[in-house]
């Protein structure tokens, strides 16, 4: 079980054998004290390209050597930085003397939020994103506000749309909490525990995605995906647009009542429609090559019958391009 | 659970997305059968080498371009091989889309009797073995005798090292069958659903070796990797030799009465005394630097105080070298 802690400063006794971390955090004065707990320390630069899989052999030839006196089972690996860190150190800790106790430290609001949680490692290889990967469930996740703070305000948005998203499929206290706010980091920090065990809780029903349920956490992903491939916008941002198009899909195929969905929209008020369009083909390859597709042109689709109730339904890709050219996205 | 079945034949229905398999076995009667039950095959050349991280990248970027259009529920990767083979399908079986299906079909009497079976996977990185790697148990096990036979006698020999080891292990039937008799096809054909059963239910009580029970299969392995790493012997028959380096430190020691040594040392006749010698120096190294080692110039070391009594104790490096120049070993 991973042990999720919410701290306003690096907290005491936080260390292990190797850091990884992202070298924009040198310049992070709360960062000396995080690398005060650790006997080495391995810097990186953030960003997709480090997760591509060609580069790997080289880093992990360099981190073994780093840890190469350690007993296996004496061995703990931190990453420090935003999601590819994350991705890349987790990755790294799951093969390693074949795994090493991880701990991830997310230093960016959207990791903080996310990636961080639930065990998934990734490797980016053939051109596409996560394909090489595993399941390596932290066995800490230290959430430090002074490291976040410094992000740059797109990042806190591109949280905000993930947060959005478990307010969508968690309803109750924290759509309550989010309804008339926008993305301010007090409301970000105030709301996060309560995404990330809503998250939590997803991700211990079905820890290997192996019955379905955990495809819930794909709300505002299928278009998502595509936009961040395509149009390149940030995960989160690309998500809060997913999700503005999870809701009107949901109300045209009658899930979802009007008064609901009106509900729901506001949420998404952030993301406003005609900020981003897509061409109908990249669309379609994008949706087709996405890692959750279900085979065969389909793709399992999250739909909502209102907050709090997510509904799967296969769909096909061209009815996914359909929709976006009634919705005018095309 | 991992499903472990022996056969005259290749079986019905035995199939999948894609076969990875040794090229040898172009050559081998049996193998069209096999071959039949797959979409897709990616011939590679066994040995240590295949299992090298930094080709990693090259071969998983074919792989995954083959399973591109399959969704990774539906997605069965088998390997046919030796050890090699296995180590490193198992390991890309592992990480491609976080977890694929896998099915292990050894063809080498060796793979057959160990490293097909406990979920272990690996590839080399650094100069060292299995440094990299992932505890991903395959679905089936499925082990051919068609396949097996033809393989040169000498694997038949490193196979019967580790059935010595077992043997010790267990006790008992698998003992008392193996006493009086050599390395031939039958009795090791025989033998090995019952080898196989007995480490089964060794790694069922510590599937990712976290427990220590696991360690027990260690047995012989110390002085086994060091002959391996250094002399160049096959792992079995390394190994063989590292058993009778077991027996005779565990009754110097106190551990195992004269006589049970006398009934012990029997079994690795063909294993005999100044077969192989070894350097001080390299000896040490090769200890200190085995995976298996518990840090700080200490290594967790199997002696037996009869057969089916594995006794471990942490010794250090030094007193391994110490026992090894009393053995005339050095």
């Amino acid at each position: 079980m991973t042990d999720v802690s919410f701290t306003e400063d690096v907290p005491d006794g936080l260390g292990g054998t190797l850091l990884v971390y992202d070298r924009v955090l040198d310049s992070n004065d709360a960062f000396p004290a995080l690398r005060r707990g650790f006997t080495a320390a391995y810097p990186v630069e953030g960003g997709e390209q480090l997760k591509e899989l060609a580069s790997f052999p080289a880093h992990a030839e360099t981190i073994l050597g780093l840890v190469a006196d350690v007993a296996r089972d004496d061995i703990t690996l931190a990453a420090a930085g935003g999601g590819s860190v994350g991705d890349f150190g987790g990755f790294v800790a799951s093969v390693v003397r074949r795994g090493v106790r991880f701990v991830n430290v997310p230093t960016t609001w959207l990791a903080a939020i996310d990636s961080a949680h639930g065990g998934k490692t990734a490797l980016n290889a053939g051109g596409f994103k996560n394909q090489i990967g595993t399941f390596h469930p932290a066995a800490e996740v230290v959430v430090v506000r002074r490291l976040l703070e410094g992000a740059p305000h797109r990042e806190l948005e591109s949280a905000y749309g993930e947060l959005v998203k478990m307010a969508m499929l968690t309803g109750g206290d924290l759509l309550a909490d989010l309804d008339s706010s926008g993305a301010d980091t007090d409301l970000v920090w105030r709301l996060l525990p309560r995404a990330v065990a809503a998250k939590q809780a997803v991700v211990d029903a079905d820890p290997f995605e192996t019955t379905g349920h955990r495809r819930i956490l794909n709300l505002g992903h299928t278009v998502g995906h595509a936009l961040e491939a395509v149009a390149g916008l940030p995960h989160g941002i690309a998500v809060g647009h997913g999700l503005r198009f999870a809701v009107e899909w949901s109300r045209r195929r009658g899930h979802l009542a009007d008064a609901e969905a009106q509900r729901l929209r506001e949420l998404v008020r952030p993301f406003p429609a005609g900020e981003v369009t897509i061409g109908a083909d990249e669309l379609a390859a994008a949706v087709t090559r996405d890692k959750k597709a279900a085979g065969g042109g389909k793709v399992a689709f999250v739909f909502l019958e209102g907050a709090g109730r997510p509904l799967i339904e296969v769909v096909t890709v061209g009815e996914v391009v359909e929709e976006a050219v009634r919705q005018g996205w095309v």
